[in-house]
């Protein structure tokens, strides 16, 4: 069962695949607001998704980590709108800071992939 | 290599399956304090792994979110009765708030089934 | 598919096997800085991954915890060194604290064994 990597620098691969599962790097947004920043990280977990044979439909599990639980409705509604009905991953959220001050949320994903 | 889901709403599933793997939604407890809601918490894993062909014998890895790490050792109690002799699982336990200001702990669980 | 652990004690099992995953539980390390903390603990990951039939060749997803996220910097030069050139993992990196108060960095990982 070999491992593939894509997108690896020294520190991280943002993809790695290995026996049908794709791990990804947390990712994060762009942007000012909790809603710019969630959108710009989901556009690019399906970025990354969809380059590993995998998307959104196939998460298996997804880590939310917010700067301030105070964001937890406003995250949920963008959430919710971007999993497929029917689809929806486990899922877990709790409050942590993340690498930049600015960031307010970042999204680990576990996914199904081909 | 197919995935199956089930307790599925438009944010979550409880239960995801995939290529032999369970994964579960982060699980809380009712109840004011740690100790009611580690002991509901961990029945209501209990439940779902069941329900998923799997059971506390076959967890694979466990993440503990303590709202406040002053209850882990009056966690740790109630987690080393539960574990099942020999069947422990890799774990780790760090301090995050969750979702709601009276959840003082959440288990983030994955296993092994059938 | 069989589950193999070991070190395995009443709250965890420092390795667990299973389906040619091996998950280990949360490593921290000895020391008062950060970096000698950094150092031991990656030790002693690289130990465990060792004795599971891995190496940090074969690290499919890591999560670090920070108890303060003003060691960012200082973790990743630590990290970059031991990471092995073209095998990074997925990677996420949050604020929680820890067991212990005088504990600074905890590593989660998820590898590949044979």
């Amino acid at each position: 069962m070999s491992i593939e990597r894509s997108h690896t620098n020294e520190r991280a691969s943002k993809i790695v695949k290995h026996n049908g599962v794709v791990y990804l790097s947390g990712q994060v947004g762009d942007g000012e607001s909790l809603s710019a920043q969630a959108i710009d990280c989901l556009g690019r977990v399906d970025t990354l998704l969809k380059e590993a044979g995998s998307s959104r439909q196939h998460i298996l599990q997804a880590t939310v980590w917010l700067s301030d639980m105070t964001y937890f409705a406003e995250f949920n509604t963008i959430w919710n709108d971007w999993v497929p009905s029917g689809h929806a991953p486990a899922r877990a959220c709790g409050e942590a800071k993340l690498a930049r001050e600015i960031l307010k949320v970042e999204v680990i994903v576990i996914a199904a992939c081909v």
